[in-house]
């Protein structure tokens, strides 16, 4: 009898994040003021996140506790479900044993809760009455709108114009849980009326929703801002992922070999592989391999630098240094949104750069071939960040396949595409586009990074 | 600490279906010809459904096994999650416990594929090509093009033409998992071509479209019908839902009081409630309550009649005892579109006219309003056919609340509704519509059943 599903009780969830700074020989270096380029400190920081959340940002403790109130409505879903990808090998015909965390099961459908449960508990805490915040494709909007309802906090979302309007389920989605949804730019802040004077129909960007979400929480009593990605507290509470597959792993009797995750900005994949690369940065599994997969249209990790750079577009936010494409790099319209962040979360870069992980990036309809052939064997239908890690995933079993070896292989399977079907339906159609990014683009883009010394 | 969900592992699965037709002491009488209302023999049905599902409508045993190969494929998703709504239970304030079977989590986001994939498993054992079928808002026929790409048969979908132009997504859906998906009315069959020569703008209706797809079955070599409701092999093959609730609600130390389904065909309620009317039906438990809840829309089991009626618009198909308002009624256009079909499957009628078991009717908007405080409390946003059941449990919670009385209530959320937001952003702009049934409609509707004597 095969085995699919490994779950946990909700009595073994942890109850503890790992904090990964705590075993990097490493470290990023502290975020820089957006203006002066000085080192920011915790003070610099407190208008524009909870308190909480600083502190977890740079903090040396390898095990944070999760406060009960966060652990208590992680479980209305989680832990989540490590399921054997049986049916996918068969197809593939491979050695690999491949296992997937399926994270599609929390109620927005993606991992992105995990933190937006966490920050709402830390804002309505703090007294807050709610947060700002921006979203792409709508996953974070709506993961930050489900927390906002069940610790009753305001939540506004700065929604990319673009996705705004070919989107509209998912803007449904984060008002049928109470977030208050503006197309971005918008008129309601300066960074937004500034884009617009120069054009009125601007489709708007991550990094223009970024610097709106920012000033909206600087100028309104009550309000912090929130962000899904890249920061070290975001990631912090994503490796619930990793270390409940950790657990699961241990039942079905496996340790992976080979790690693997979508990165945008780097939360899910950071979520299932950290817990993973305590073992290697301890020594006791230094073979281990961790790979994040990005989006051939917003290459930071595989084509940017390794440099300083704000993280918003209108420059208001702390400069980080981490690998990027620049501020103002705008990437082509691929469907998997949510890889469309100029930069990749500091901790992530900072084991690129020390050789403890791999980047690797695809083009969106390779990517697509293989999430067909895992949704018409696993029977989901991933979202196409999602889709990225199964392309990855595809590439190292069929690698297994030709050399005999029956790896272990585990990825986060982070979302589902029931909003993304407009991909799916462009792929059936033959008309999904690869886009090429020229090296001239990307020179230009590059060039407006900041000069920060010391 | 709170407990919210109860997993079983997959060997506590269900090995074999509850088949109710053993304990009911008037089962509902044989099926008549269409066209000569003569009794059906299995013969008949032969050219129409797999010998396998023919032999199952009928059989008398209690207990009927799951086929190994089909427990395999189900084992991907289930056992399914019950979950208790605390969070829901606190918001009303109600002493009532509330549990709610999640069948959200199959990879089509509801219940069908629980019969879809025994069907296809039978098809594939006959050695047939293909199933053609009919779908509505596309959930029937995602179902089954998921058990398609999984057992490799052709599905030949026709999806009611209003459904097919307001929903791409569902169909984006199907294709992924390679079902072959047109537009109802279709000029594939004579039944469609008739209805298009009527009225070539025809929006279809589900009884035109179980016409044509029964049609296409029976004139293409290899194809048989697949009929997603109704039936008593469908509503067995269900019956995985209320056998594992029955256990997870051991583990929470409870047995309910009252269950809950919303009822188009009446397959998602019946699975969950047949395996506990098992206990009312032997004498066990003579005060379980069972309540069936429909659209005030097509009120089959509230306001129809309990006769003899055909199962489709075109009269092809097997003529049936059952509540229904007539194979001509064609219903208001309300966003729940899994619950217009004029007919309910004819052992609940039967349950029904025995007073074993409740019916219930409501109105979109206030279903909606029921349902969006499950979204606000529990995080799941259902489809538009579930906030039915929702509805009916809100109030069953209230009124504990007035008299005080800590009930146990056990329902069905059958779906997800990702693929209805069109629905709740109705609801939010408060443009939703509820519609006002007259009797003159109802009665001419009435008035077309059949004569069928002996």
């Amino acid at each position: 009898m095969n085995q699919y599903k490994y779950f946990l009780s909700e009595k073994e969830m942890p109850t503890h994040w790992y904090n990964i700074l705590a075993d990097m020989k490493s470290p990023p270096p502290p975020y820089r003021h957006p203006a002066t380029m000085d080192i920011m400190t915790p003070d610099d920081l407190a208008p524009v996140f909870p308190a909480a959340c600083i502190a977890q940002e740079a903090s040396a403790e390898r095990w944070i506790e999760i406060p009960e109130p966060v652990q208590d409505v992680l479980r209305m879903w989680r832990p989540s479900p490590l399921v054997r990808a049986h049916r996918w090998e068969q197809a593939l015909d491979t050695p690999a044993r491949i296992y997937y965390k399926w994270e599609g099961v929390s109620p927005a459908g993606s991992h992105k809760p995990n933190t937006a449960i966490a920050q709402a508990y830390y804002a309505k805490q703090e007294g807050l009455e709610g947060f700002a915040t921006e979203t792409g494709a709508g996953q974070w909007g709506s993961a930050l709108s489900l927390a906002g309802t069940l610790f009753d906090l305001t939540i506004k979302v700065f929604m990319v114009a673009i996705s705004y309007q070919q989107k509209p389920y998912r803007r449904v989605m984060m008002e049928t849980w109470g977030g208050e949804v503006v197309p971005s730019p918008s008129s309601e802040t300066h960074a937004g009326r500034a884009i617009l004077e120069q054009d009125p129909e601007s489709p708007g960007s991550l990094g223009i929703a970024i610097s709106e979400a920012l000033e909206y929480a600087m100028t309104h009593d009550g309000y912090k801002y929130s962000l899904g990605s890249v920061v070290n507290f975001v990631l912090l509470h994503q490796t619930v992922i990793g270390l409940e597959a950790l657990k699961q792993l241990e039942m079905a009797g496996d340790y992976p070999d080979i790690i693997i995750g979508c990165a945008g900005g780097g939360s899910n994949a950071a979520g299932i592989i950290y817990p993973f690369m305590k073992d290697r940065l301890t020594g006791d599994k230094p073979d281990l391999r961790a790979i994040f997969v990005e989006s051939t249209a917003c290459p930071s990790m595989t084509r940017g630098a390794y440099a300083y750079d704000w993280g918003d577009t209108a420059k208001t936010g702390p400069v980080a240094k981490m690998h990027t494409v620049g501020h103002g790099f705008i990437p082509a319209p691929v469907h998997a949104g949510g890889l469309r962040y100029h930069g990749i979360a500091p901790t992530i870069s900072a084991l690129l750069d020390s050789g403890d992980a791999e980047a690797r990036a695809y083009h969106q309809i390779e990517v697509l071939d293989a999430a067909h052939t895992f949704s018409a064997t696993e029977g989901i239908i991933v979202a196409p960040e999602t889709a990225h890690a199964v392309k990855a995933v595809y590439d190292e079993a069929l690698r297994c396949k030709e050399s005999g070896e029956a790896k272990v292989i585990l990825f986060n399977a982070s979302g589902h595409g029931h909003f993304d079907l407009a991909a799916y339906e462009a792929y059936h159609r033959q008309v999904l586009e690869d886009y090429h990014l020229e090296e001239e683009k990307l020179k230009a883009a590059l060039e407006t990074l900041p000069t920060v010394s010391g």
